[in-house]
């Protein structure tokens, strides 16, 4: 047979996906049950009123073709959305209903020729890699300062943009890192993108899980709009992973362009799914308050937890599902340390370095697993470490 | 601001959704309803037990993150469907759950790199055409006979293989053509793949509405499994478009490639719509045989109501849900035919020709909608062929 595309020799797909196959094998294999602190995945139901929702659509004949860039009916409601939280109603032509990894690809390659840039942050999600390596556009990772909470280093950053630099994203709150960016950290970007004349493509799929900090967009400022695409989705924030669904705001010209790509490439997105992410923007602040105490008693437990691990240093986030331990001090690599508490104490995490090269001596794991689940991890890892050490 | 990429100035998206958009703009503006045949959405609800299992599935939470390539519950449920449909059941490896038009868009692409040539019908189905336009892959659509019921010829097919082919599609029952291969046909088509180590994707999304012929699948013969992609979906057999459900069976190592890509840019397909896919394969006999029975009235009624239209000749469908009548002796070009039952008939149905050249002189007619609809359709288009005459 004949060789496959070139493409297909840079696929790497998304790391969290390896490691939840790996862990199930694991699972069958053994017959025993891991603690699966991997994938970013909420341990709490979606609200029992979305699943009504979403079922209520399916009763109602939600399930025809309807066009690409979403129904009119969403599309209103993440302007509503918008306005409340961004302080800006944008116009239904500047929105469109996409999964949200979906956008990220999309956006990608609706904006960058191979061999044009893109700056992303290092440590970050790994799809902005993983689209990169395949489609030919140039990745530029700007690393963020692991001797320095992850910051933000300018001049650094700005010294990294040429003349084929097109796009910068951020992600704020990070995966993984679970920080919030400062005013000043974004108002530093916004600087950045007017001065290169950079599109900006800003993550915000957690925006809804901030436990210490203010949520600053980059799409509050007037003068940037023309530039930013913000995107966003249902899966983090209202613990919906499998809707995938997720939304694009953006200039015009942009969500022309993609709404076509994703035309060609899916059709449309199933309408009972776009009145499921209705219903979930109609979710009561009660209810998502109570949520995030939930969330953030579990952060608490869990990096309080590993602090008391040698070797291990852990800050709280500030926001996300994530914590990004320090494991420098266990003079073991980030693939040894997972392999370690994988085999050692039944622990599932992600490595550091699927995050990018500074992520190195570093681990990710999900907060969002029940308190049982979390203290039983400690406890395991605890007496691994002490035999360890 | 900068430029979007290049790709962006080739994406066409599908026609048919341009059509839906458009004739969804009229009906806003006009306040009146339209007649609409212009997209394949079959007028027939789900079978009942497809929506109360997947509001079962909601319910017993089969929301999280799954592997990319599906779910091994849906993968065994295809193996069994495909055992019954195909006389072989694959192997697990052999099977993944993708979305059927993403599946032309990612198989298309993990073949073939810009400048590769892949051979498929025209008049066929726009996706092909759509996503070759945008990838710089090059098309090289073979032309179906008009004046000979739209057969193949072989001599001239094989006229059109180079170095640079790597991939032949075809698609029984054809959209737009309603057409089923024969088994003749079928071979050839298998004999000209083998002959020039060619990959066939073989696009069966219509495989169970079949009226006249025997269903001949490139996958019956055993030779050919290795080259074979056989691509399905539920939107047609089972009517159920707004669950965009898919799958795909084909040579292992393709399906790691497609489902490294599809990982990438979608993550997974929700859980609970490929509980649905099962729900579907489990649809009994008598159910899937009175649906036919409803669709093949139907046609005839269609079919004979536009042979008594002066200037259309139209054949029955020997499957799918399209007739493509010949419209060469009204004098009129596809498109002015298309405006003209569109302003006059408020009849919406798709021009040939943008499922290739040789599709002008016909139009696309779907017959999945309501007696009542259909016998309209007619009355109008013979009052206002009347008067055009």
């Amino acid at each position: 047979m004949k060789k496959l595309s070139q493409m297909t020799d840079r696929l790497m797909g998304q790391p969290m996906f390896h490691v939840l196959e790996k862990a199930n094998e694991l699972e069958r294999q053994s017959n025993k049950k891991l603690l699966r602190f991997e994938i970013g995945d909420i341990d709490l139901p979606p609200f029992q009123h979305i699943i009504d929702d979403t079922k209520k659509a399916l009763d109602e004949g939600h399930y025809r073709y309807v066009p690409s860039s979403g129904i009119d009916d969403f599309k209103i409601a993440v302007a509503e959305e918008m306005l409340s939280t961004h302080g800006y109603e944008p116009d239904l032509s500047n929105i469109m209903a996409i999964p949200a990894n979906a956008a990220i690809d999309h956006i990608i390659r609706c904006i960058l020729d191979a061999g044009d840039e893109v700056l992303y942050p290092s440590p970050g999600f790994s799809t902005y890699n993983s689209v990169v390596g395949y489609t030919g556009v140039v990745g530029v990772p700007y690393l963020l300062n692991a001797d320095d909470d992850f910051g933000y280093d300018f001049d650094y950053i700005e010294s990294l943009v040429t003349s084929k630099t097109k796009l910068m994203i951020i992600n704020s709150p990070s995966n993984p890192l679970g920080r919030v960016m400062s005013r000043e950290e974004v108002e530093d970007v916004c600087y950045l993108c007017r001065k290169y004349d950079l599109y900006l493509l800003s993550d915000e799929i957690y925006s809804k899980l901030i436990y210490e900090k203010e949520f600053i967009s980059p799409y509050f400022y007037e003068d940037m709009r023309k530039r930013t695409i913000v995107q966003n989705g249902f899966s983090k924030n209202y613990s919906m992973p499998g809707w995938r669904l997720g939304y694009i705001v953006a200039p015009m010209e942009i969500i022309k362009k993609v709404s076509l790509l994703f035309q060609t490439v899916y059709s449309c997105l199933p309408s009972f799914i776009q009145h499921a992410g209705i219903s979930a923007f109609n979710s009561n602040k009660e209810l998502m308050d109570e949520r995030l105490r939930v969330l953030v008693n579990r952060r608490n437990i869990l990096s309080q937890g590993l602090n008391t691990i040698p070797g291990i240093q852990c800050r709280p986030a500030d926001g996300s599902i994530f914590l990004f331990p320090d494991i420098r001090n266990t003079g073991m690599t980030s693939n040894e340390f997972v392999d370690f508490v994988m085999s050692e104490c039944s622990v599932v995490v992600l490595p550091g370095n699927v995050f990018g090269e500074n992520g190195e001596g570093f681990f990710r794991i999900s907060f969002a697993r029940s308190e049982d689940q979390i203290t039983e991890a400690i406890k395991n890892m605890r007496l691994a470490f002490r035999g360890a050490g």
